[in-house]
C-alpha cells in the first residue's frame, strides 16, 4: 500500500453532528466540519408545520434525520475540504450521546417517521438529557432495590432516569400503542451505525453503562422486569438484542446508500459504535490502568480502567470492555462543574467586573480568573460545596443543593469565584479517594473537554488539590478523534489502520506540552481545607444533616400550592 | 405658664451631630439641625498642618472639640430657623455613641488638648469603633472568668473590646505617661453634659452597659483590677467616680458659657446623659415591659425592659435604671443586618439588576426588594446564616462567618437576597426566644432606625418570622427625640416639662399609622424553616462544627504569611 490513509470519526453531540478526518500515521486533523441539527433540541414542541404538539416540562427529544443529514452535510465537506480521495479512508467510526434512544420498525425505520406516530412525542428520539423518566426510573430503582439484584452496585447503587429501561418503561406507560409498535427500542449511537452498514450491532459501551448489560450476566433477568410491568416482562428478546458487540469490533462495511449519503466508497469498515465521554480515553492516550481521564466541560465526566472487578463507591457505571477491550472501564461524574462558574458569572457578579471584561475584550470569567489568581489557597476564608445540580459521584444523590460558607463583609467576588473552582476540584479529589480506597488507582489525570483550555487557574487548583500532575489532551475534539481511531481499528492494520485501538492510540493519540503540576506548600493548605470539604460533605450528603433536602421539600410543596 | 414650652436633644452619631427641637406637649419636631464632625472619624493619622502622626489598623479616634462645635453650630441654627424664644426651651437632653470615652484633666480639658499631648493618639477620643484595644478585652476576660467574676453573666459572659476598660487598659499598656497624666478617663456623653453644666454627672447607662457598674453591686472590685495590672488597681477611684446618676435625673443648668455656645438662658436644665440606642426606647413609646425594641440599621440593636433581673442567653448587657429608672433594661444585638444587604447589593448582584435600577430610578435594593416580594416564603429554597460580621446575641462570637444553602443552577439574585433578609429575620426571632425563655417577655415589636422606613418587605419578613406585630416609630430620629424628653423630664411638670420619662413618652412619643402584622400561613412555612435555621445555627455556633472558626485561622495564617 502506499500514500497516507485516513480515517473519519464523527461525533453526535447534543446541538450538532461533529465530523473530523484524521491521518492513521500520527492522528493529525486534516479537516473538521459540524453539522448543526436542524431541530436541535426538541423541547417545547414537536417539529412540525403548526408547532402543535407541546411537550411537557423534562423532555428533551431529537430528530432522528438529523443525524443521517450529519453524516450527508458533515462527511462530504471533510472530503471536499481536503481533496482526499475516498479510496483512502479506510474506516469510520461514530460516538453518540447516552442513553439517546428510539424506537424503530423491524428495518430501522424510526418510528416518528411512520404515519400514524408522526404527531407522538413518544415516537422520536429520547435525549440524554430528558428527564420526564424520573418515576419510572424510581421504579427501575425500587424494584431492583426489594429484589436484591447484584448489577445495582456496579451503578452505585442507583439508575439514572437518563437511562435506558427508563426511558423504555416511560414509553410503555404513557404510550403503549408505540410501545407495541416498536420492533426495536435502540441506542441513537447504534441506529446510526445501522443506517451506514445495514447491521442491527449493539455496541458493548452503551449496553453496559446504560442497559444494565454486563459480559458475565448479561441483562437483568426476566422475572425483574415482570415484577416492573408484566407486559415488560420480555422487553429483551421482543425490542433489544441479547448479540452484544465489543467496541473495538466492525459493525459491517458502508451500503451503498450510506456510501451515497456520505461519499466514502461502499464496504468502507465501520466500527461498532461508542459514547462521547468513553471513545475520548484512547484519544487522550488512556489505554491502561493508572490515568484517569477528565472530560471537563459543563460537567465532568471521569473514566478509568482497572484490570479486576471492584465495588467503587457512587460510580456511575463498571463495564468489562465498556472503554478498551479487555479491561473494565469505570465511569464517575461532577453533575455541574462549568456550568457552576458559568451561573456564578452570569448571577453573581457586580457591574465593577463586567466593565473590566468589556474593556480589556476578555469574557467575565477571564476577568474572575485573572484575579482569582492572586489568591493564595485558604486566603478568602471560604469553602462551597459544589452541588448545584446534586451530586453524581460519589454521593449519587440529584436532590442535593449548593453551599457557600465564611462570607464577611469584606467577601468579594473573586473570591467566591475560586472558592467555587477549589469546591469542584475537591469534589474530583473525593472521587479519585474512592477509587483508590477501591484498589483501582489513580496516578495522574489527564484532562480534555472545554475547560482545560480556557482556565488555567483551574487546571493548577485541581493538580494541588488531587496531589496529581494534570496533562491535557493535545485534541480539542477527543470524541471525534477517538471515533475516528475506532475507524482506524475497524479498517485493520492490513488496510492501514490499526489491529487494536491500543495499537491506534499509541500512533494517533497526543498529549498537549502543557502540565499542571501540584505544588506541595498549596497542596498542605488544600490538604486542610479538603479535610472541612469532606466533613461537611459527610453532614450533608450522607444524611446527618437533612437540612437540603428539607428546603427542596418545602421549596416544591411552596412551588406546587403558589401554581394550584 | 403661657405658651408654647420645648426641649432641644443633641444625639451625637459617628459621623455628626444631630440636634431636634421638639413641641413638649405633643413631641412635634419643630426642627433639625446637624453638624457634620470637622475631623470626623479619624482613623488614619492624627488632624493636623503635618498629618504627621498615622494610626495603626482598627484605631478610631474623634475629636472632643467637634462635640463643642455641634453645641455651637446646631443649637443656634433651631433657634433661628424656628424663632422660639430660647425662655421658651425648659431643658436639654444628649444622647451618645458608647463607648466613646477620652482622658482629662480635673477641669474637663481633654488631653488632646494640653500642650505635650496633643501628637499623643492616646491623649484623643476612642471611638467606640476603636477596635485596637482586642488584646486588652481578652485579658479583660481571661481574668474575669479565671476569677470567676458573678457580673459577666449580666454581660453575655463577655466584654467587649469597644467598652471602657479594655479602652482604659490600653492607654494604660501603650501611652503609661497619658495614663498617668489623666486625672479623669470619662465617655463623652457625661463629658459633654460637663462641658454644659460644669457638673460631672456620670450616667447610669453607659457605667452600666460600658462600664460594669450596676446599682446593687458598684464597679469590679480592686483585687480584679489589681489582677489586670496594678497600676490599674484603683482606676475607679483615681480616674473615675462612684457617683453614677440615674438617667431621667437632671445633671445641672447650662452654664454661662455653654449658653453663650448654644444661645440659650444660663441655667436651662440639662439631663444626664445617655447612649443612642436606649435613649430611642421612650421615644418610640415604650417605657415598660413587653415590648422590644428594635433599632435597625446597618446592624440591629435591641432593647427590652423587664421588672427582674433574668439572666438572658447571650445579651450585651442588663442594667437596673439603664434605660428607664426603676426597670431593668436589657440590650442584645445582631451585628449586621443592613450591612449585609448593602453587602450583597454591592457584590454580589449582576447588571441587568442595576440596569433596572438605574431605568426606574431606585436603588439596587428596592429593584432586589420589589423582586423578592414576588416570592413565597421557602420558594427559593435557600436558607441563610446572618453571621457576616460574627454574631453578637446570643453567641457572642465574632468569628462566626455567613452561610448560604440550597443553591442550584436556576438561583437568582433576588431569591438570594430575600434568604438573606430571612436570615436576619431568623436571627432576631432566636433572640427574642432567648428573652422568653428567660421570663422576659416580648409581646410586639417596634422597630425604628433606618431600615424600616426602606424596607417593606424586611419589616413584613421580620412579623411573619417572629410572630409578632410591627410596630414603626413615627419619627425617624428617635435618638434626638429621645434626647429632648429627657430634657423635658429636667426640666419637671411644673416649669412645662414632665416629672418622669414615662409621662414625657405618653405624650410626645408616636407610633406610624403602619403596622405589620404576621400572616400566618406565612408564619407557617416560616416556623419549619426556622427549625432548620436553628439546627444550622446551633451546629455552626455552638462547637458542633468548628469549620467557621478553622476557616478564619487559615485565612489568617496563609494571609500572615502571605505578608511576611
Amino acid at each position: 500500500m502506499t500514500g497516507s490513509r485516513y480515517a473519519i470519526g464523527v461525533d453526535f453531540g447534543t446541538e450538532s453532528g461533529r465530523a473530523v478526518l484524521v491521518d492513521c500515521e500520527d492522528g493529525r486533523e486534516l479537516a473538521t466540519a459540524v453539522y448543526a441539527y436542524r431541530n436541535g433540541v426538541i423541547d417545547e414542541h414537536l417539529p412540525g408545520p403548526d408547532d402543535d404538539v407541546p411537550l411537557e416540562p423534562d423532555w428533551a427529544l431529537q430528530d432522528p434525520e438529523d443525524y443521517v443529514r450529519t453524516f450527508q452535510e458533515a462527511v462530504p465537506q471533510l472530503l471536499a475540504e481536503t481533496g482526499v480521495d475516498p479510496v483512502a479512508v479506510v474506516g469510520v467510526g461514530i460516538d453518540f450521546t447516552a442513553c439517546t434512544m428510539l424506537p424503530t420498525l423491524a428495518d430501522g425505520t424510526p418510528l416518528c417517521l411512520v404515519d400514524g406516530f408522526r404527531r407522538n412525542p413518544h415516537a422520536w428520539v429520547k435525549l440524554w438529557k430528558h428527564h420526564a423518566a424520573q418515576p419510572e426510573a424510581d421504579r427501575v430503582n425500587a424494584v431492583a432495590a426489594e429484589r436484591d439484584q447484584p448489577w445495582l452496585q456496579r451503578y452505585g447503587g442507583k439508575i439514572s432516569s437518563e437511562w435506558f429501561f427508563p426511558k423504555a418503561l416511560q414509553i410503555l406507560d404513557e404510550a403503549p400503542e408505540v410501545y407495541e409498535a416498536a420492533d426495536r427500542l435502540i441506542e441513537a449511537a447504534d441506529w446510526a451505525v445501522w443506517q451506514l452498514t445495514g447491521v442491527e450491532a449493539r455496541n458493548s459501551c452503551t449496553a453496559g453503562y446504560k442497559a444494565i448489560w454486563s459480559k458475565r450476566d448479561g441483562f437483568p433477568p426476566a422475572d425483574y422486569f415482570a415484577a416492573l410491568d408484566p407486559r415488560f416482562e420480555n422487553v429483551v428478546d421482543e425490542k433489544m438484542s441479547r448479540r452484544i458487540v465489543s467496541i473495538g469490533e466492525r459493525a459491517g462495511g458502508l451500503t451503498g446508500r450510506a456510501a451515497e449519503w456520505t461519499g466514502l466508497l461502499p464496504g468502507t469498515p465501520v466500527a461498532v459504535a461508542n459514547v462521547d465521554a468513553h471513545v475520548s480515553a484512547p484519544a487522550v492516550t488512556v489505554t491502561a490502568p493508572g490515568t484517569l481521564v477528565a472530560i471537563m466541560g459543563t460537567s465532568i465526566c471521569h473514566i478509568l480502567l482497572g484490570d479486576e472487578l471492584a465495588t467503587v463507591d457512587g460510580m456511575c457505571g463498571v463495564v468489562e470492555d465498556g472503554v478498551v477491550p479487555g479491561l473494565f472501564g469505570y465511569e464517575a461524574g461532577q453533575s455541574a462543574v462549568g456550568d457552576i462558574f458559568a451561573w456564578f458569572a452570569e448571577s453573581g457578579v457586580p457591574p465593577e467586573y463586567h466593565e473590566l471584561a468589556r474593556r480589556s475584550g476578555s469574557s467575565v470569567q477571564e476577568v474572575l480568573e485573572r484575579e482569582a489568581t492572586k489568591l493564595a489557597p485558604g486566603e478568602s476564608g471560604l469553602l462551597a460545596l459544589d452541588w448545584w445540580n446534586g451530586n453524581r459521584s460519589v454521593l449519587v444523590d440529584a436532590d442535593l443543593r449548593g453551599l457557600i460558607v465564611g462570607m464577611t463583609l469584606a467577601t468579594r467576588a473573586p473570591e467566591l469565584y475560586r472558592a467555587l473552582i477549589e469546591a469542584t476540584a475537591f469534589g474530583t479529589r473525593v472521587i479519585v479517594d474512592a477509587f483508590e480506597s477501591a484498589g483501582v488507582r489513580v496516578d495522574e489525570i489527564v484532562a480534555c473537554g472545554g475547560l482545560p483550555e480556557r482556565n488555567r487557574l483551574l487546571m493548577q487548583i485541581f493538580a494541588d488539590v488531587t496531589d496529581r500532575e494534570f496533562a491535557v489532551a493535545a485534541s480539542g475534539q477527543a470524541p471525534a478523534l477517538g471515533s475516528a481511531m475506532f475507524g482506524a481499528v475497524a479498517a485493520g492494520a492490513a488496510a492501514g489502520g490499526y489491529d487494536s485501538i491500543v495499537e491506534a492510540s499509541r500512533h494517533m493519540a497526543h498529549l498537549a506540552d502543557t502540565r499542571f503540576r501540584p505544588d506541595p506548600g498549596r497542596h498542605a493548605v488544600y490538604d486542610e481545607l479538603h479535610a472541612e470539604y469532606l466533613r461537611l460533605h459527610d453532614l450533608f450528603g450522607r444524611g446527618g444533616d437533612g437540612v437540603m433536602k428539607t428546603l427542596k421539600a418545602i421549596q416544591h410543596r411552596v412551588g406546587g400550592e403558589a401554581q394550584g
